[in-house]
């Protein structure tokens, strides 16, 4: 039990550069170790005190019973003294990962829920840098940092009163965070490891193909899950984009001519479009929304396959601590028995449903009311200019274009800081729940802002030509302006304006490497690249059948934006925190939500093409009937997409079966627990 | 522990006639009790061989090592000889509520899933009566009966070969009921208990209230769900049925007058309606929607909190062995380590997909065509008759009306047979989710076959009128019908073809007293109950805005229906097996997926209205248009309606912390367990 940890390939060099001497102490045996890992860079404001420091310090080290965070510290020994290197002993790192609800491989090959008692028969467990992966230990730092917190009521040495002030329970490092007095924290880059996993990422010659798992091992959860489905996504691409294909140039054109037509009275059908670009139409519709419908659940599937071989399929976060931005009232945790603030449940619905709910639907009405402010003034400035036709009346044509994309910009900064607040106050209990509402509100408002022109195009102007043009360049100018920004400027940057790390030779100064890591910009989250794919999705199972090309398209952006994604977050940004997690979270439900809208969607195009319209009037039914069969073909569909979602299983048979035994074997062990601590009791 | 059962109040009195000697013995000290008290009678054929019925005696108290059930068996000593009555040791009724996963009151007065081991700490685990309820002590028994198996290839004694042929592990119970030996299986009646039942649930003065824990202790799981479902739907009935009386006797009357318009023409506007009925016409619609609604929800909540008082929320059906007619290649379960047939699902899933869906899809279209072939004869009947006015062709007028219950009977009949036979082929492990399948079998028809004239005459004949005279009539004579069948007849054969058991006096030997519970029907079991209610909720939910006087015929309807439903299960059959379940199963399901259509339903039923319409035209718009209006509607409106449902939550506060407090220790338990036993090893 008492092994010491063995020289690892992947080790830093702070160990040689440093030596194990300045670092904390540790007072467990079993964790004093010759090879100590930095994991965790803390960079200060540049005007910190020394005594600042030494408090921090010792509150890193400190056990957690005394509020600490049970860490091992070094102050980095730089000229400014602005920097705090964190490591992890090893009993830190096994309790966090127990509490962590994370699975390792047990002795018999199954994942297991880790068990701090039972750790020898778990394997790898004697040395740590096989048994967590490099983001686990980073994440674990990280997440006891989160979780320090004031004993009791007291001040933080070398900072004035009301900044310095903490109150009992409160977290210690949101409240350093908040007084300025720590500007960053970021797990550190193990040069060798990336270098490597750079080489076999994107630098690779091969066009397919990701190393998810040195992903996931380097990277972590959250970013590892983003890749597989970006992988996933893109080649479940290559049917639509051959169909696509297919259809584009082996089919008569179904291209869309009686283009001018009003809304009132139709115009006569024209017959210059051959019969079967019809059912090239319907062709299309009908396997977007199939498509959609098996792409999701196949990707259910690989997701629980994931999350079993990454081992967080029996994540338990409602057990743990709240994240730390949580607040209430200080009681007994009715589950676990811990004292720790309690928020009532209702209370959150009534905020979600009483104030988030109604702000939500007020912004989204207010993007709404510009799209609609800004047709109405486009037609009056129109009109102006064609009564006068003088040069100011040109000028002025632009003017409401200037004001919507100035309106919707503003519109959208004001929201993120709303969205913020607003979840704030909902007071999630546990991090990911936050997430998860707060990522829905950004999105519901970004999907209403992406889609709501095409939306209106489509079924109120009933303008299909229009709709392929607007499709057509969306598609190809976000494609060229992504390509632009995600691979041609940082390769600028990465070439020319050298980022400080670049200049480091290898037997520089420890720290200098460290000082460098310190001055990436911050990695900017998922979010975008995930809205990114959602958005792209959204007009493949949206519209697709509008312009059949539109697949071939977003594959070929796919494969360039893996190699570009891989690179910005391996060069150019810190490394980021990236939690443990079994799933995509939101973003899985909005991906079905968006592919049940599809449904609707593809039906109401369908009806509205002109080929349709044609069949239609040749065979005598009035709009209103033909309303009413689409109606029900559309409620058909549904039906069809709930009945094929409900029959692919979720999870492979094989995770079913690892999920249940564990369930089997935690109901008896519960069963089997009290007579086997009573005998224990006994029998000592 | 190895306490003396005393004696109860409501004990039978076989006890007393035929004392514990005639019953086989226990080898348990601790099951040793001077008070048997007699749960089940099994009837066996007349023609039956002693040596048969000696065999089956020995296989009933035999131990389960063995194939055997280890119940006490007592040969009923009456004349023909032909009824054998089982009773269960202590050990028995322990060991299988450990196997169901049943909870009962620990000592801290949580309800705590039952351990064997542990047994000392659940309250009244000296007194089996007042430990489980009588309904679980007989289900036990039944359960029992059900697990026994041959363990080899043999042969029932006195039976001949092909018949009394038993292969390994083939269900000793099934076989014997195959081949005739046993005629039935019921649970025995407490007198005394059944007398207090009825007099607190029938024969009671006021009109609220049944005594439903009294139900579910008595008649078991299934059934108190039944009842305590009809209680909360009785109950919830109230406001629709106010607003119903409401409007149709404050508000101005909202006569459909123009009744005879043709589809294609739209005949003139009527103005006889005055202006406030459209909007009763919403309010109803939409009080509707949400009705159904927030009516599901908080049953969800109530049914929630019934499960966890009734100790059945942590039921492990999955874990159990397999139900008897399950067969599969015999194998290791992957998930308990037992030997046991297994099925693959996916086997499962594709004999579903590709067998069972195609045929009942077939079955239905046969509906439709009945329907379709029934209006198209009637058409060409009156037709003819108008034509001659002759007798014979007046005579003619009745032919397609009576073909066409002749059809829908015999198509029926089929259909029964043929559910019942798919639902075998797709070999469902759990008898749940038998039950589930087959279940949803029949309803789908059946539904069907009750609502499709009524969405036909409402969606494509548009005649509201005529759907208004149908419901009205539907409801009137399935009301009187009902009534009539449900309570006359019963109380008339009752009184006057009176049971036996009526004429035997307490002193008569208790064999009598067996016989005559032994002679009733066999309860035909709750699907025409639930069926009754769901085609119910169907007229209220769906089309009740056509007529508002729904409701309060229903909640009519109900309040006398409790008290039938209650006296023809206590009097008029047999009493039946009831598993301990955690909720109503595919009824649920079945009630949701009627509230979810009931949006559409209503939505359109709102459009079709004649003062809509009217509306409509006189703001000028296209028929078209007002369509493309209701489309965007009902899709807000199902919209609402998910929001809602997922703002409620699903389980009450109190509930939802209790199965988080037993996941966490069975959680903690899991991790601490291999510790435990390691130490116990090391003690040891």
């Amino acid at each position: 039990m008492m092994s010491q940890e063995e020289p690892q390939e992947g080790l830093s060099t702070l160990t040689k550069v440093t030596g194990p001497s300045s670092w904390s102490r540790v007072s467990c045996p079993c964790c004093i170790s010759n090879h100590i890992e930095p994991l965790v860079l803390i960079q200060l404001a540049e005007n910190v005190q020394p005594i600042t420091k030494q408090w921090i310090m010792s509150m890193i080290s400190a056990p957690v019973k005394a509020g600490g965070a049970q860490l091992l510290v070094h102050p980095g020994e730089d000229m400014k003294g602005d920097m705090i290197v964190v490591a992890a002993p090893r009993c830190t790192l096994l309790r966090v990962t127990e509490d962590l609800g994370l699975c390792k491989t047990y002795q018999d090959g199954n994942m297991t829920a880790f068990s701090f008692e039972d750790r020898d028969n778990f394997c790898n467990i004697d040395n740590m840098q096989q048994f967590l992966t490099l983001a686990e230990r980073q994440y674990i730092v990280k997440h006891e940092l989160d979780s320090m917190r004031a004993m009791e009521d007291q001040r933080i040495p070398g900072i004035p009163a009301p900044k310095g002030k903490l109150k009992a329970r409160e977290s210690i490092l949101q409240k350093l965070e908040k007084a300025g007095v720590i500007r960053n924290i970021t797990p550190l880059h193990d040069q060798k490891l990336l270098l490597a996993l750079g080489k076999q990422w994107y630098t690779h010659k091969s066009l397919w193909g990701q190393p998810l798992d040195s992903i996931h091992t380097y990277f972590g959860g959250t970013i590892a899950y983003y890749f597989s489905f970006l992988d996933f996504y893109t080649l479940a691409l290559f049917p639509p984009a051959i169909l696509g294909l297919f259809i584009t140039f082996f089919l008569p054109s179904a291209n869309f001519s009686n283009g001018n037509k009003t809304d009132s009275e139709p115009t006569l059908p024209k017959h210059d479009d051959e019969q079967p670009s019809v059912s090239s139409y319907m062709v299309q519709a009908v396997f977007s929304m199939l498509w959609s419908t098996v792409f999701m659940e196949l990707w259910k599937r690989r997701s629980a396959a994931l999350s079993y071989h990454w081992g967080t399929f029996n994540l338990a976060e409602q057990f743990q601590e709240p994240r730390p931005g949580f607040h209430g009232e200080l009681s007994t945790n009715p589950v676990t028995g811990r004292l720790e603030p309690l928020f009532p449940e209702w209370k959150r619905r009534l905020r979600i449903g009483v104030v988030s709910v109604p702000v939500v639907g007020v912004f989204l009405g207010l993007v709404v009311m510009g799209m609609a402010g800004f047709y109405f003034f486009e037609r009056l400035v129109s009109g102006w200019h064609k009564a006068s036709e003088s040069y100011f009346t040109a000028v002025l044509l632009y003017l409401p274009s200037i004001a919507h994309i100035l309106y919707t910009n503003v519109l959208g900064n004001i929201y993120r800081n709303v969205a913020l607040q607003l979840t704030e106050v909902e007071n999630h209990r546990e991090a990911s729940s936050f997430d998860y509402h707060h990522t829905t509100k950004v999105l519901v408002f970004t999907f209403f802002n992406n889609f709501a022109v095409l939306f209106h195009i489509a079924f109120f102007k009933e303008d299909l030509p229009l709709l392929r043009k607007r499709l057509s360049s969306l598609l190809i100018v976000t494609q060229v302006v992504n390509q632009f920004t995600e691979v041609v400027v940082p390769f600028l940057v990465d070439r020319f304006l050298t980022s400080a790390d670049r200049n480091l030779k290898e037997d520089d100064p420890e720290v200098d490497h460290l000082q460098a890591q310190g001055s990436l910009p911050a990695f900017p989250g998922l979010f975008a690249e995930y809205i990114e794919l959602l958005v792209q999705f959204g007009y493949l199972s949206l519209f697709s059948c509008v312009y059949p090309l539109t697949a071939p398209l977003l594959l070929l952006n796919n494969l360039t934006e893996i190699r570009t994604d891989a690179y910005k977050l391996c060069k150019l940004f810190n490394k980021p925190f990236s939690a443990p997690v079994a799933n995509m979270g939101v973003w899985q439900l909005a991906f079905e939500v968006l592919s049940f809208i599809s449904v609707m969607s593809n039906c109401w195009l369908l009806l509205l093409s002109p080929q349709v319209k044609e069949l239609t009037e040749d065979a005598g039914l009035s709009s209103s009937k033909v309303l009413v069969i689409a109606v029900i073909v559309e409620h058909v569909l549904i039906m069809v997409k709930m009945i094929l979602a409900v029959m692919i299983p979720d999870e492979p048979d094989w995770v079913r079966i690892k999920r249940e035994q564990i369930e089997y074997h935690s109901m008896q062990a519960l069963k089997k627990q009290v007579t086997l601590s009573t005998n224990v009791n006994f029998l000592m």
